[in-house]
């Protein structure tokens, strides 16, 4: 299923090669104003054009279908469609015969028994994070007071980002990174204890980004090399502020009022130029195979704002659960 | 909520210092044969008793209500249910004014308005891990041939866990650890690209478990410092075994039928008989606490069989979608 | 599944002839009063005793394990749980190889592969709804100041309910009857548009009842045989009050104020003493059949606190959804 | 929200007089052969054109945007769009102060504080249907063999369809009626007892179609008025069947393979030309109305596709949660 989310429910649907991708947004209160230029500086982040990004360019404009009158949304499910403009199918034919290693093409094979839409990996493709981060607008509209940010704090092992990218495009090979996000301005109580926990949730929405591989909160792997002396945050006033936060804004599933604080490992892309081995299915040879196509060297380059997106989602789910958004945004119209 | 699964539906109530603790398993196929046998290997394996574990003892029976019928399944709800016998709650009284560090008093008592049941944690216990334990007993009998096995690689830093524990205990401090876990017998197929990736619905089970605050599949962190071309692992046959296994046996979200490998970060215990400081919200002033009772000097100790139940779950759900249990176990009974 | 509802999630379990009976409640708001005597009215009103109920007897006292704390709902999951006393399963050996006209015997062997409990209808028993009639108690509770009235308002296709009792007793027969439930003090607002109208989850909520075959809400089936100029509700005040209420309450899926008001056909009960037709699943011959056990000679005079709890519980989610509860029930504890 | 089914899952979106209107329907398996032929039957059906049906034309061609690859569904999210191109909004610009009589005019205005589009109904408009019909031309291909025909059975209180169409456009009014709903081929062992039932699922879904107002199984209501010795359907053969019907092909909520059956009750079309009383918002008087704009005269002249159309999707979802529709309709193609 490609959808996420119980209050604030977000549905993704398209291909990289196909008419284009797009996103359902459902249980948006109505009477948000809303219009085209909320859209465009997140999505100019997710853009490609640095270096280590992609060549090939989209210029990703939203097309808000349904759900908005006279600027303000509705209450009705919001529909946003971006045209795939800039596709060269061709470059994908010959990998039906010898699959990518580390990518989704064989099991995606295997699963849809050869139907699925290959062309540029398809529905697998990130291209459908535009959905995403679309809907990651509204949700940063929503959840205000909070606000998030997230960046890359590492690429390829280093925290020179400039000079590991341009290693790596020197060497045809892809580099991962790491993210970290913050959400400041919290609120304490979003949450539940065991199945419903903001690091459930968070981690859920999280893991749904393409090439993620790992998820901590706070101090998450080195918590686990800490004594509880240390590691334990000493709460000083009745707002719930710590004195340290290495629980990264959470207890017992719940958030307790600090800055929510988590980092993502982003493997390093899969789709290289470099020589590789791989079976060939047609011949069960093992063959050597060198990725053609428009690839991204370091996809983490363009993830920050997929991931404070995916923050917001989760958080405008809690938010309404918790009765902290109203179900009407504005007063009633005259 | 208090319920995980979508087709394996497991259901988890009950208190620290009630009356006792327990699960309701949905969604089972009718026809499995199951009886008292079955369960005491795994929830041997969670009971204290270690150094390093809690002093408070538990038999932790399980009783059977409903859903079984001459020792096998029915296809109705299956109720197990654990007694509290061993419960000392004026310990916690003084606890209401003194929310411990790291804890979840504090947040419980803002999000209940002061209703919680504090005592021993209350709803908040790892008790009720008890009946994810029981529900995986039954998902590792589903799940066949596919099997689990996770393990205690490292505690407070060190791959030599007792003098590790050794130290905490002499220290009147808790240390966090990190456990590895991986299932062996892989099918190809399970997951789906994102909302509902293994990794996803894994990650979001795993961070149900009290305790835990990272998760990293296959190189995980490691992958984001790696090129490319040292990650992708090449594929060597039809049935997607590959050379190695950094992707941890997941692709696009689907297994691929490699091992899945995934480490999990449990921090140390919150509650220490060590001195540290918090907020008195009788008295507004920062005050001393050591806290009483009884607890887990490390509760990684005792988490392993938790994460395999967690895991175990989580797979009999996605084999369900993918129809690879059937709807009734054995043949019709004459 | 045996669970109902997206906020207030009701979770039924148990059998006629087992152990017992239950319900989880989850999602309820934390502080609200609780205490036995709360359910003791409508379990009443559930229980057999009168004329043309069955001579099965059933103290059904609620033992309420967990969730609550001091009398207080405590934000946790609410289990309640009733025993089974007075079982005579030999009652039903004999039915294995004749299944019941008009009973689930068959499907339910067929779907459960013979692993069902099919003492006294085991899972499928009338006996599960005494958690719905508990449920419906907090439900009752928690939509205050919305009131419900169900009643049975024709038994045996007459209005003269004690008569066509006596009658169906006289012949050793079974009678349905049609109940008829109202809202009142309702609020404008409650339900949306299509899939999750208030006819529509209603609906599903009371064909979950056993035994029920129709609904219709407001004018209902009469309202397909009249004009819109009679069937249009003239609207007369500001709270959307109307000349008449042919629309039962709701336009456009949504609650309109007015009370909101349904119709409900139950079916005779299968289980009848007078001599009928089966297949004898043995031999594969057409063999008589009386059904001994203990019977409702009709089921409808226990419904109307079924349907009224049924109710309740739909309402609660909506209300829910609708931030008409508050999360937090008293205001904070001291 | 605007989704439903669990494992075939629906999400209509849209408006009458915005862009258009359209569904995305996930959990299709891959491989199933699907083109434009396949939808213009179901959709010229439902199609206006008829006499007592709206003047207004439209020529409802889907377009399929996303989901399918060579003609051939791919497993990922199948899109399914369509235009509108015939609007008049104006006509609805004066409903804002006179909310109509019998519809969701007033209870839209409340909900959503305005900013609902409220020309032609807006999202809550019967054209949204277009998405439903769609979605079930899919879901009857996959639930195959079995077959499903509603037709209407009875207009304005007549089964004389045509002279009770010709008598109300000659009135100026509007006519309801009441449609019958067959599916034939019926597999044993669909839906669960409680809230999972058939019963419960298709009566769900068949009030989410606009206007109705009443569903029955089988005898339905008929069925509150007879006997136990009268209703029950004597089981004569293995495979189920029964010499009577009277339970419409379900027990127990489950599907005892006997034609599945059920009927209808559409209320006549709120918006009539005749003149009717509502208050006017902004003067607080009771005036007059006319509704201009087009409309049916009878919309359950139209309904009957749609009937068919919930009813498939309903059927879809419950066989792919028995595992009686593959994960992958094909064989792997080469």
């Amino acid at each position: 299923m490609n959808s996420f989310g119980q209050f604030f429910r977000v549905s993704i649907f398209g291909e990289s090669h196909g008419l284009g991708v797009g996103v359902v947004v459902d249980g948006i209160p109505a009477g948000m104003p809303l219009d085209y230029d909320d859209f465009s500086s997140d999505l100019d982040r997710r853009r490609s054009g640095a270096k280590g990004t992609t060549p090939r360019k989209e210029a990703d404009l939203p097309k808000l279908t349904n759900g908005l009158f006279n600027n303000f949304t509705t209450g009705a499910p919001l529909v946003i469609q971006f045209e795939n403009t800039n596709t060269r199918s061709k470059d994908y034919d010959k990998l039906r015969e010898m699959p990518r290693p580390g990518h989704a093409d064989f099991v995606a094979s295997k699963k849809f028994g050869g139907f699925e839409d290959f062309r540029g990996g398809g529905h697998f493709s990130a291209r459908l994070t535009l959905g995403i981060v679309a809907a990651g607008v509204i949700a940063k509209k929503l959840i205000q007071p909070l606000t998030i940010k997230a960046e890359l704090v590492e690429a390829g092992g280093s925290t020179n980002i400039n000079a590991a990218i341009d290693k790596a495009v020197e060497e045809n090979d892809s580099i991962g990174g790491i993210i970290e996000c913050r959400v400041s301005n919290m609120t304490v109580g979003l949450g539940e204890p065991f199945f419903n926990s903001i690091e459930s949730v968070m981690a859920h929405m999280m893991f749904s980004i393409p090439a993620v591989k790992g998820i901590e909160f706070g101090s998450g792997f080195s918590a686990a090399r800490m004594k509880g002396s240390e590691h334990n945050d000493n709460i000083l006033s009745f707002d719930g502020k710590t004195e340290t936060n290495h629980a990264g804004g959470i207890n017992g599933g719940i958030s307790n009022g600090n800055d929510l604080v988590f980092r993502i490992a982003i493997k390093p892309t899969s789709s290289i130029s470099k020589e590789q081995k791989t079976l060939n299915i047609k011949t069960g040879e093992i063959d050597s195979l060198k990725v053609e196509g428009r690839h991204d060297v370091c996809v983490a380059l363009r993830a920050p704002v997929i991931v404070e997106a995916a923050a917001a989602i989760v958080l405008a789910d809690f938010m309404l659960q918790e009765q902290r958004i109203p179900r009407v945004w504005n007063e009633i119209k005259d």
